[in-house]
């Protein structure tokens, strides 16, 4: 029996199913002198009934040594077979290298012999553990989740959670298959060996850790200085950098359990020691010494206040949440997914969340983001004080987008009827009180914090009223407060298999919210090649680099002219990155958000994640924009370009990854043939894009200085901007449908409403 | 019991569910004395018997003298009501009038007078016949099939086109599901009242007629005069006039039986009489006077033979099929179909299958195409005189780009395994032999033709062989022979529900034609908006016109760069029309066609059909245009237009089609919006297209002037074609796949031979 992680025989019954006598290996921090003291008690207990025989390997620090980083699989299968006795030692061993050669080979020779060495190593550093003859730890097996949580997490997501799901009868299980959000923080995983630690001496309060983190596990609030009052020994603050919030304190806390180590943040701080510039703000430490306190901190840190969403900081001033800095400070509604250390997905959803997160319906693709978005038995969407979170569903791959868009149709039709009962039952209501419902200005925060107290007040109002369209009313009326749906998915969902739907919903002219997660290639289903795959990569299905070129899926939407479209990659330009979700989302039509997700197919330094994304916008292959159909009203080009001209060589993006680089190595000639094919594409889009941006931006002003009649029927889109506002490689701007009901901003009284 | 076309009496035993003393009611030609004479024996007797009350009413004649054109509903339901006494008379032909209102209220009161007077025009056309007491005809009815069809369309088609295929034992049926083709020459509709007479006088062999007619049901050849010996009496010919064919007669000739009187013919044909302007070169004349003469001069033009399909015509000249006036007298391969009368999508594909119909494999999406195209019990699509002809079939709406490229997959597979079969039995074959095979230029009909002969020499060389690769190879051989395969669907597939799927076939770079029939609405499902449907267009769904513009999707492909794209309209420039088809056919890789195809869903007289084509095109609406990448190798813009600029008002285009003119109708104020936004952005669309039309032609040839390395592996598409060379408004160019089996000109040899 071998156990990987040592964070295992903490929480399950590793030995429940070995026999008398058997052969137990152990990867562990402790040693064979140290580790007794350090397993639970119950498995000591069974250890010396069942006299097995203990080992134990570090083959964290043996991987290390060998320069494999964390990955610990050829030491552990090398301890494994030594032990075994499958097969002669020199034969396994021999096997195990024949083994590495063949797996390896592809990705060279320094990965083939660090491998040897791991094996040679992994002997000499695993040691037989002399077994007491009584259980004497003090350390017991924890319950699966802790007494405080939820009587639904308690009886059935624990029992998943520890395997005996299947003893589960039916009739635990919801019976619409609708489960509860919020249930990651129940599963404490503890895979982190090493977590962040700040300092706060060298922290300039930029929030890029928290703006990065995959799992939401680091943290900022600012509170008022007596929220801090009883705060544990080793909680950290300091004095809050805000113009709004002077004299407050500033607080950033990792929570230590659900941290997956994968430095991003630490590599994104930009804020180091002068005199030693390996120690920055953030820096990784072992996990095991704090992790006791830095649970006693995360506990006290949510218990915290958050900062007020909307109206004014204590300073006066109103505090936007439009960049990283202000942005870090609200509640992620998405938290401790079970994406891959490093996932260059997350960022962008927790991003979303902290914004609109409290009214936000998402349409998951199938794909990664399906699979850590609503993994049984637990989920990463959760939600805020009030109880309000993203409401997520999956459907199918092929029809994520059509998904979404019946969400908002049934939104919309519910609001609709809702509208008309507020209408019907003015008289119950009062007029005033019935007008301002229906002409609630929700384009802000405070906005719909106002509406959410008139749907409070009209529940109450009509609470004991038997009248059915009352009921109906009071069942629907929540409806009245704006609702942000997104569609969410992969490059494989909509470059390829969701791309006839997602290019249909564009097209209607419907208010939803499209996030395209694109890694360029399809990476929850092991590496095959989409339509967003570059040109030469390599991957499952172009094995010897893919022929053609990405699609520009922007472009194609561009195209409608009535379509939002943003190209965003956080690690090039984090406040644009907010720009334009928050642009995308106040966009009163279909939004498109193509957000560059870094990715472990790529074969990168995961921790080195958003310095490729930088390489890829400072490389051309991903320039940054957005094209905002709004702007056209203004006169102005609706497509802006918010990187710069290429200035860092193709292959200085490109063979930082290993699905570029295997083809260098493997076929030298085709990938250089490729290499200055794409040098190429990227001349011609840029130019084609600069072009865009600037070619007929007076030709813009001219039409759209004269609007035309504005008449009902009037089309929404179709005040004077002119035939030149049409960028260059788009067919021509055309209006989004134009009777829908009242989604955002100013409503309008129904006719005959007194 | 009601028989409303009087061809049925003829085949059809229509009163075998009459019970004794029954009303019949029919719609004839012959009037109450002379119809009795006219009706087959076998129907004479059952009157007889079953003592029935026999009614006739001429109602084509009483539709033409209240303008309803062919419509008889209106007139026969109102002899139905008269007589079936279900309601008192008057009480009927109220409410017959109310529904009239009721249904064509939104076409506008002249429709509805036009209704009215047919109804009141009904009753007194309508006359009892005097029933004598013997069966006296001389018309036998006669089988429903003649007994020269093949023994599967006696046993089996027959029997399904008799109203008995439930009768058919399973065992009857082809077990895997391939039908016959060739079996609508079977099933003699007489459909039409009149039909086109052709005038060998006034006559200028243009062709054009041929070109239009969606039965393929008028059909032209040039023969030797000798062949013309033993000629009927009524059999019509001319002096051809061809440069390649000094000498030779010029046949036109009208299968009667088929002719669906759509007139488009008439209607295309240029030649008029200059001493009277209303007699052309082709007019309609009453079908049942002519139908015996015309039967048989039917049967003589079959019996003709075919122009050579290469090589030189007698005049020593080789005869160039890239016009209409050569392509009309290629014999069509699909024929007889059962679309609407006047179909403005079938003279594509009888244009494709005069050009390829011989090497083609056809994946049909589902829609019209698909019902006309393989409507059990009688298929189309036939073959040539050595049995060659389509393979045809239909999947799903989802999935047809699939479904086709599936197909040229397959084909692929099987042509790279009997390459390797022949260069491995090339001893046996003889390395010469086995080389031509292999090196085969199969670029045009000669080459094609000679690489069938050295097929047929390959199989009868190894036909004895038992061995096992020569089995394979012997099996497999056929595909030696260049195959073309055409993806065909309407625009609800191209442009909606196939479209994902269209998509990822285009970017494959696979070898495949797309033809898109776009009659801009979902038209076999009964008139639902597309996104292929124009801004402000009446449709289902689209109730207050289709608010959003049609989708561009020639543009959307050409972002490719490496995908041949076409857009063509048969009644503006039929030329155009078959060029865009060869060069799609002959690009060795993707191409895509857009055909604007009238369509009795627009509300326009059928008839007009071509000239509503011509009005789309000149209004701006559908510019003609051709998209060809190998251009950018020569240095030259892949895009060229091919209509001029717009010259017609838009709206002399969109109201000459209900669809439009019934907004106008219903609410002028929004179609005056709707045109003023399509005019914007047709004048948009203009401008974008002619840039990309001239914009970057010179870079393209700079860039080009200078090519790159050819050496191995060289990406195709990569020759230099500059950057600059991609159209403003398209993706760059880019390469379709490095490897694929040889399709089609050169081949090469495998390595080693000899």
């Amino acid at each position: 029996m071998a156990v990987h992680q040592f964070g295992f025989v903490e929480r399950v019954d590793t030995l429940e199913m070995a026999e008398e006598g058997a052969t137990f290996l152990l990867n562990s921090p402790y040693g064979p002198e140290e580790v007794w003291d350090k397993i639970p008690r119950s498995l000591q207990q069974q250890i010396i009934d069942k006299k097995i025989k203990f080992f134990v390997i570090d083959a964290y620090k043996v991987a290390k040594e060998v320069q494999l980083g964390a990955r610990i699989n050829t030491i552990m299968q090398t301890g494994f077979f030594a032990l075994s006795g499958v097969l002669p030692e020199d034969e396994a061993i021999a096997k195990i290298k024949e083994y590495i050669r063949k797996t390896y080979g592809k990705r060279g020779e320094a990965i083939v012999r660090m491998n040897f060495a791991a094996v040679d190593a992994a002997l000499s550093h695993m040691f037989e553990v002399e077994v007491p003859a009584e259980a004497t730890s003090t350390i017991e097996q924890p319950p699966v989740v802790p007494a405080e949580a939820p009587d639904f997490v308690q009886n059935v997501t624990a029992e998943i959670m520890a395997g005996r799901g299947d003893l589960l009868p039916v009739s635990a299980l919801p019976d619409d298959g609708t489960y509860p959000t919020g249930t990651t923080q129940w599963e404490k995983r503890n895979i982190a060996l090493d977590i962040p630690v700040w300092e706060t001496d060298l922290c300039i309060q930029c929030g890029k850790c928290v703006n990065v983190c995959p799992h939401s596990v680091i943290r900022a609030k600012v509170v008022p200085e007596d929220a801090l009052a009883g705060a544990p020994e080793t909680f950290k603050y300091a004095d809050a950098r805000w113009r709004e919030f002077p004299d407050q304190q500033y607080v950033l806390q990792v929570a230590p359990e659900d941290c997956t180590a994968c430095k991003l943040c630490v590599e994104v701080c930009p804020a180091k020691d002068k005199s030693n510039v390996s120690r920055k703000a953030l820096n990784m430490a072992s996990q095991i010494p704090i992790r006791e306190q830095e649970c006693e901190n995360w506990d006290f840190f949510l218990n915290l206040p958050e900062v007020p969403r909307y109206g004014t900081g204590d300073g006066g001033a109103a505090l936007k949440f439009n960049k990283v800095k202000n942005v870090q400070l609200l509640q992620p509604l998405f938290e401790f997914s079970g994406a891959c250390a490093g996932c260059g997905e997350t960022p962008y959803i927790r991003t979303m969340t902290q914004l609109f997160g409290d009214r936000a319906l998402i349409a998951n693709a199938t794909g990664c983001s399906s699979i850590y978005g609503g993994n049984l038995p637990t989920t990463p969407y959760t939600v805020d004080a009030n109880g309000r979170g993203p409401t997520w569903s999956n459907s199918l791959f092929e029809d994520n987008a059509e998904f979404g868009l019946g969400m908002r149709l049934a939104i919309d039709k519910q609001m609709e009827y809702a509208q008309e009962l507020v209408g019907r039952l003015r008289d119950r209501l009062g007029h005033a009180f019935a007008g301002e419902i229906l002409m609630a200005d929700q384009s802000d925060e405070a906005g719909i914090a106002a509406q959410r107290e008139r749907v409070a007040k009209l529940k109450e109002m009509l609470k004991d009223d038997t009248d059915l369209e009352a009921r109906d009313l009071v069942a629907l009326a929540d409806v009245l407060v704006h609702k942000s749906v997104w569609i969410v998915g992969g490059d494989g969902w909509a470059y390829d298999i969701g791309y006839g739907g997602l290019d249909h919903v564009l097209a209607s002219g419907r208010n939803v919210n499209v996030l395209v997660l694109d890694t360029e290639v399809y990476s929850n289903t092991g590496g095959q090649a989409s339509k967003a795959t570059g040109l030469g990569a390599v991957a499952k299905f172009a094995a010897g680099g893919k022929p053609t070129p990405k699609k520009d899926l922007g472009l194609l939407a561009m195209g409608y002219g009535y379509v939002y479209v943003a190209q965003i990659a956080m690690g090039s330009n984090d406040n644009q990155t907010i720009k334009a979700i928050l642009e995308a989302e106040s966009y009163d039509g279909p939004s498109l958000i193509i957000a560059y997700s870094h990715c472990i197919a790529h074969g990168i330094d995961i921790a080195k994640g958003l310095d490729q994304q930088d390489r890829a916008v400072k490389s051309g292959h991903w320039p940054l924009y957005r094209y905002d159909p709004r702007r056209k009203k203004e006169g102005k080009n609706p497509f802006q370009i918010d990187s710069k001209a290429p200035s860092l060589p193709l292959k200085e993006y490109i063979y930082n990854e290993n699905r570029y680089r295997i083809l260098q190595r493997m076929k030298p000639e085709a990938a250089a043939e490729f290499l200055k094919e794409a040098e190429r594409l990227i001349a011609a889009k840029w130019k084609l894009y600069t072009q865009m941006a600037q070619d007929d931006s007076d030709a813009a002003a001219k039409s759209n200085g004269k609007p035309g009649p504005k008449k009902k029927p009037a089309l929404p889109g179709a005040k004077g901007d002119g035939a030149a506002a049409t960028p260059v490689g788009a067919t021509p701007a055309a209006p989004p449908p134009a009777s829908k009901p009242i989604a955002k901003g100013k409503g309008k009284l129904p006719p005959g409403f007194g």
